[in-house]
């Protein structure tokens, strides 16, 4: 939502001396107060302005920009969550790529025999693998993953506009949505990905 | 921006009877005009009505969606593309998986001598070639690549938002922007990726 050049005036009169009355920022204007209540009605229901009776209007602090993440902060990855694909540390190099295959991810989560998250294998730590003339038949995975602790982590009630962030900041694809156990473990519940966010972002103007 | 039951009365009324007066809906809501101006001037200005002098109050036909997308269509693929990889078509597969490591790209976009594009290929087209068991050293990258005419294409003044919903749909991580050349071929000048698409999303709310 774009402001009008009075409006602007409007939200930079309360900044600098709110709380300040609709008569007052009326007379700063050189306008009836009348002419100023649409004004002030759009300003206080787009969340730029606070009104509280008998005091004034408050400058709510908010951006344009902070009011559209206010509204992001409903999102939060439990709700747009894929299924994780994991496969256990033991499996080789070459089964770990036909699992990129067959179930079409970018990033597979590797987990112990207590099904607890140890490693991160991407295309690329493949790629880099079979790359480096070993033998992806007999090399188990777990050789070329991303270990724990240095794995981005989510847990369901975080944003999606942290996941976001986490992506472009840490340069990955995709991070595993987690559940911390009694041992301080984690089990793998989802997968939040770039896919993912290209997904909410087309779906935002459907 | 939410509206309040009010003001979605209101525009009930006027996509039924509109284009109609503010005396005819103060009427319909049993108030006076006075007290609906506020409402009035915010579904003016939000954009959901449009005001006419001397003819009353159409609907815009818009929803909170279609006015967010109006505001996206002003965003076009060259304003966000990234610089392309490509790779000549007679390079080798190992040479191909250098350089997605070398350029940190997921995608390469391969041209013949004239650098006209003729293919693309991917990390999964990369790993496919080094899983099958073939010399990735003498293989040449035309072999693996998805060749032309199945790429999905941009052109500099395409939307992200239509680059975004082509990545979803076609099921791919990144697109080249191209320019066609007199004799019909393309010429490459950009990149767009999911990761663009996740910047953008993360840029909206900093």
């Amino acid at each position: 939502m774009e402001l009008n050049p009075r409006q602007e005036h409007i939200v930079e009169i309360v900044k600098s001396d709110g709380p300040i009355t609709g008569e007052k920022i009326a007379e700063q204007l050189n306008l009836t107060r009348a002419t100023l209540r649409p004004d002030l009605a759009i300003l206080t229901m787009a969340g730029f302005l606070e009104a509280r009776p008998r005091v004034g209007y408050f400058y709510s602090g908010k951006s344009s920009s902070q009011l559209l993440t206010e509204k992001f902060k409903k999102y939060i990855v439990k709700d747009y969550q894929s299924q994780p694909v994991i496969l256990k540390s033991n499996v080789t190099v070459y089964e770990a790529i036909c699992s990129i295959f067959i179930e079409d991810v970018g990033t597979l989560f590797i987990v112990n025999e207590d099904n607890e998250l140890v490693g991160v294998c991407s295309r690329k730590d493949l790629l880099r693998a079979s790359m480096a003339g070993q033998d992806i038949h007999t090399m188990p995975v777990n050789i070329i993953m991303t270990r724990m602790p240095n794995i981005v982590l989510l847990r369901e009630n975080d944003l999606v506009l942290y996941a976001a962030r986490q992506m472009i900041h840490k340069e990955i694809d995709s991070i595993p949505i987690v559940r911390e156990k009694d041992n301080g473990k984690f089990e793998v519940t989802g997968r939040i990905s770039k896919t993912t966010i290209t997904k909410l972002f087309v779906s935002l103007f459907d």
